[in-house]
């Protein structure tokens, strides 16, 4: 086991009806002049918006809204953000919504404290102070909620690029599972798809003798199997939402990542998808996993072997470990096909003639030096590759 | 899944020297004049307390030291410690030891900012405030490096009771499994002991669907299994140290204990054993479990039968679940027993005609109405018996 620093001072307050403690927790964490960030109609249609701001009025905690965080959130908005904050002296920012809209909180929060451009934080630079961000969570995939990391997308070049900070963590971030039952299936599972391939991140590493993480990965895999095609089926299930709500949180914080290597190639090679095409980014997980399981198994084939076993409940065959570890990828891809996401481009409205441009912008635009690196090292034909057997 | 707050914000530091952090980490979190507090003189032999006073010095923080702390830590030296910090403003308590020094550190930082008797909370009443604590982990065992929690026991009567608030949560714990090489086999194994109970005490609930947090304590289960025979054999592996050092500290820091019922009864009718014998905590967990386990798991077989599967391997026996459950029991029972653990009162040091006085100080003391409560409730025949099943 490697070295490692662990720090998720975030107060995580979960179950039913704790949006209504949003004014109480904004006030204990400092804020009195707050923005409440948010995505599109839904927060709206539901109340949820109208309860959130009678709590922040029942404290007289005083409020402006910036709504119109789109999935795959842009800078654009990030850089009203920031005018919006400085104008009107704010203090804290409150995320209402999904992923896209914490990170899209959380890049703001950086920005009002700097003089340069936000974007510099997306390129290397690291955030030192940052407005305090809490956050109510509506889906759960990201796992932005309990993580130092944002993901932005520049309009220009359609760069997605993302960073970390332990300054970026949430003050406080209400966990209510009945909020994600109204979203539509297909949201559900990429949300699914998304905490899957936080946990798959975590557990392909070249670190040895790390067995306490890697049982902790199985453990949170094994309640996505579990708890995964029960919200699909019934989207009113609290109690399944309950659990993936908090394997969502616990898969991202870091907690079972922690004194190992990780990969996130799967994240970068969809990232180029997703900021293309503007698909949902569990969507485009879903195509990227298999494809990218499959073209580096050989590296550690035991390691495929053993989540095949551990988790999908393969038998492992002693003689052919990679006839395991290829069955146990194989089960990850039904499971994701089985829930409602896309097998290949076509489904994910992917082209194949984009393949170069694809492979160009991943492996030589800004920051990227012909390769990507993580558990295996991917040159530009490795990833040529790669898309091509997502086709 | 219940509602539930969690909130973790300790600086968690870990890996190999990471000791010498002690005085930037100390400078960060506010401290400019430390208590060091500790235990018996294994400390200062190996030089840890000469490497901790010399980061201390390095960042020019000033310090104090108050040694002498002992297993099943004494509430007069907690008094001592109360006063010793008043007279010399003290602003930071620095812990070095394990968690009978980590607890006693805590109770001096709740009593030194309380005008009454510190024991007050370990009577029932909360802490609300108390000077920051950090501390540097001896033995992976009780999780206090993590925990809000802190068990003292009174001179007067051997009380042993606990108390716990997020103002003990400690500010910063510095990890360096390699101080825990030295330790002996049987201070390993009772270390290790308690741990596996931290998870068992938080496995037996009454709450329905609780998936996630199930598989996490399985996880850390199988990881106790699978590392604590490795640093039995070789007291000198450094990574069987360090994920079993993990492993405590999430054992309980409480993520995967939330959102349910816990039991914790085989804590309380340990904690009158090793308050009358001063035995270690762990030994006596050994003893408690096995014997607690059986006289409650008819309350619920399945879940007894699901640990004897997940954990220790056992094949579920369909129509007889009870013979599964037994088998899971028994496993544990001589996985304790194969590390080094007592298995019965006489090993223990513990003798039967004690057990009424047990059984009075257990059901009839301070605080106390007759019954103790958890995954079932046990009034005095109930421990009676309990206590029977030892012998």
């Amino acid at each position: 086991m490697e070295n490692f620093t662990f720090y998720s001072p975030t107060e995580f307050v979960f179950g039913k009806d704790t949006e209504n403690q949003a004014g109480k927790l904004v006030k204990r964490h400092g804020g009195s002049r707050v923005m409440i960030h948010y995505g599109g109609n839904s927060a709206k249609r539901s109340g949820l918006l109208d309860r959130v701001k009678a709590s922040l009025e029942k404290e007289g905690v005083l409020f402006v809204e910036l709504g119109g965080v789109k999935p795959n959130p842009r800078s654009g908005l990030v850089y009203e953000g920031i005018e919006l904050c400085r104008n009107e002296n704010i203090d804290f920012i409150l995320a209402v919504g999904g992923g896209s809209t914490i990170d899209s909180a959380k890049a703001i929060a950086a920005g009002v404290l700097y003089d340069g451009d936000f974007w510099d934080f997306y390129n290397g630079k690291h955030v030192e102070k940052a407005l305090p961000v809490g956050t109510i969570l509506t889906i759960a995939a990201a796992g932005s909620e309990g993580s130092p990391d944002s993901v932005i997308t520049k309009e220009e070049g359609m760069l997605k690029r993302g960073t970390g900070s332990d300054a970026l963590r949430p003050k406080f971030s209400i966990l209510n599972p009945a909020l994600t039952e109204t979203l539509p299936a297909f949201q559900s599972a990429a949300g699914i798809t998304d905490i899957i391939a936080h946990l798959y991140e975590r557990y392909l590493t070249n670190s040895k003798e790390v067995e306490v993480t890697d049982r902790l990965i199985e453990a949170l895999l094994l309640t996505m199997k579990h708890e995964g095609p029960r919200v699909i089926a019934d989207p009113h299930n609290y109690e399944a939402r309950a659990n993936i709500m908090w394997a969502g949180m616990m898969a991202h914080n870091n907690s079972c990542g922690v004194g190992r290597s990780q990969d996130w190639n799967s994240h970068t090679i969809e990232h180029e998808l997703s900021a293309l095409y503007d698909c949902a980014h569990g969507a485009g997980l879903a195509v990227t996993m298999p494809a990218v399981f499959k073209y580096v198994m050989d590296h550690d084939v035991n390691r495929f072997a053993k989540v095949a076993v551990r988790v999908w409940g393969c038998q492992m065959d002693f003689d052919h470990p990679e006839v395991t570890a290829l069955e146990g990828i194989e089960a990850l891809r039904n499971y994701l096909i089985s829930i409602g996401m896309p097998k290949n481009f076509e489904e994910l409205g992917a082209k194949e003639e984009d393949i170069p441009k694809l492979v160009e912008v991943l492996c030589r635009s800004e920051g990227r030096n012909g390769s990507i690196s993580g558990f295996v090292t991917l040159n530009e034909d490795d990833c040529t590759k790669i898309y091509k057997m997502m086709v």
